[in-house]
């Protein structure tokens, strides 16, 4: 693994002088090329070693240069917002290293590890990625009892450890830099819009934000609600709870941008700060404050991992992205 | 090409009486296993024939049981909301013909064919999907021309001819009974929001309404207008030209989910339907009413054109989704 990028066909056209097309001709076609430059073309390749059929190559160094990646299901109308961008991002991460990513489906259940089974056996892949990680997440402990190499987008939250090289992005990090920017705004209730708690990331965001307001000596008690659900209207029900509290909020910080788009069209003022950066973010006016994932960095990092037999674990700062969602007047109490 | 199914390790588990991990560990870790069971399973493998190794396999019958698949890399900010279903429905589709998808990028301008003349020369695919065309896209030329397998979601509009296998949504038919939902709710002023020409997909949408309207014995003088971008800002100004005329409409179909949102939002008593049932549609209250793509259909016969030497075009039909966006009570004129 990791001896360099491979050569390609842009590497031979250039070192040719000729164009990448007429390359692939002399492979392909090499009929249709005159002697000489056919004569130019093959000794090129011969210099650079250039090895035309990945096939071939990958019986010779046990490597087929593919990463799996399973593609996940959702359910119907919840869409992962950075699904694209992460997939872009992945794979040209991986064709800077000469790699490709190869998707697969996995079902759900105890059947859950066989294409991981399949793809290994039939040495179709060399590497996984992992993302969706679940608390408890079989995938990392199985994928290193069977000694094959990956890295996991997330962590495998409640484990006694965590079982092979991740990358993740710092969630509490996130959510405490979301308090102190309203609380630099002047607000001093600041409210944290939670999901169920799933013993993970969500968790993890909710304790950035309690962490922030310790130091800042703002209050939290009777200003954390869970929404039972990821959707706007679970957002907007659980904000009014929260507006129609005793002593409530003058702005929130959401664990997603679904929820937070709720709290932003509850009818009420109410600064608020989003999670994810998602499309649904910038998109729908007046904009929503939210804290964005490095996805390129978490890329490349993934890739970085795959040939790294020393680091375990890289943690990302997020960075807050703002809009006129967290920039309302501060009402005094 | 298209020899049937490969025999996976779930088929020589279900043969030998084993788990697929007995099957896998039987290739990988002989050592772990009873001698009766490593010879059941070994027994199972000669009997199906099972080939264990997908580049050995794949240098014995030309064939890397791989489809390309070019991730496309939108504007910041811009998500194409269909993606992660398209993809999953595409790699499950794919699976059961016993293939997978290999992921890769494309730089725009002149070198955007590079990517797909090095999978070529090296072998590392059999055939390509392509997506998110546009009119005169040239990878169906290049690919025709070099003899590459391939199928289009998506057409090349303004071209003499569509070159290779293609599936497409009627987009017309879509607006067409996006019109008559609207009609047969009371409505006789139905407008259009459209998108910039771009002598395609949009440009269908439009001729769709431009029809139904016909049919019915509808006005569509002065109910036509286009928004500058795809975005919220964008579709609630034109519609608010719209509402701002002379003989306003009383309902509207859109282009898109995104300018349908934006319709929706502008504040007026207006009925809406927007295209492509993206996620914002059912997420966002009150729901959005649109046009569907069936992605799943799309992806499975995209699979199948690819073993198909005749089939050269197939159109599917969208499905309209109901929501109350599109429920509104008629004011009468």
């Amino acid at each position: 693994m990791g001896n360099g990028r491979a050569v390609t066909l842009r590497d031979v056209a250039a070192r040719a002088g000729v164009s990448v097309q007429t390359v692939s001709n002399a492979l392909n076609a090499p009929q249709r090329l005159q002697a000489d430059t056919l004569a130019t073309v093959t000794a090129a390749i011969r210099e650079l070693g250039y090895q035309p059929n990945r096939s071939a190559r990958s019986l010779r160094t046990s490597s087929a240069r593919l990463i799996g990646y399973c593609v996940a299901r959702r359910a119907d109308g919840v869409a992962n917002p950075m699904m694209d961008q992460f997939l872009h991002a992945l794979t040209a991460a991986a064709e800077d290293e000469g790699r490709h990513v190869l998707l697969f489906t996995a079902p759900a259940g105890a059947e859950a590890m066989t294409p991981y089974a399949d793809l290994i056996a039939q040495r179709a892949v060399d590497a996984f990625v992992l993302s969706d990680t679940v608390p408890h997440d079989p995938r990392h402990r199985w994928l290193t009892e069977h000694g094959a190499r990956f890295a996991s987008f997330g962590r495998v939250w409640h484990e006694q450890e965590q079982p092979g090289p991740w990358v993740d992005v710092d969630g509490a990090a996130g959510c405490a830099e979301a308090v102190r920017h309203l609380h630099s705004l002047g607000h001093k209730r600041i409210a944290f819009l939670g999901l169920p708690p799933d013993g993970g990331a969500v968790q993890d965001r909710q304790h950035g934000w309690q962490a922030a307001c310790g130091q800042l000596g703002l209050p939290t008690e009777g200003l954390l609600v869970h929404c039972a659900d990821d959707t706007v209207r679970h957002g907007r029900d659980a904000a009014l709870r929260l507006l129609d509290g005793a002593e409530p909020p003058t702005a929130l910080v959401a664990a997603s941008d679904v929820v937070a788009f709720g709290a932003l069209h509850c009818g009420r003022p109410l600064a608020v700060v989003g999670f994810d950066d998602t499309p649904l973010a910038a998109l729908v006016p007046p904009g929503l404050s939210s804290v964005r994932q490095p996805v390129a960095e978490v890329a490349r990092t993934l890739i970085n991992l795959l040939d790294d037999d020393h680091e375990r674990g890289v943690l990302l700062r997020p960075e807050l992205v703002v809009r006129a969602s967290s920039r309302t007047t501060v009402r005094e109490s």
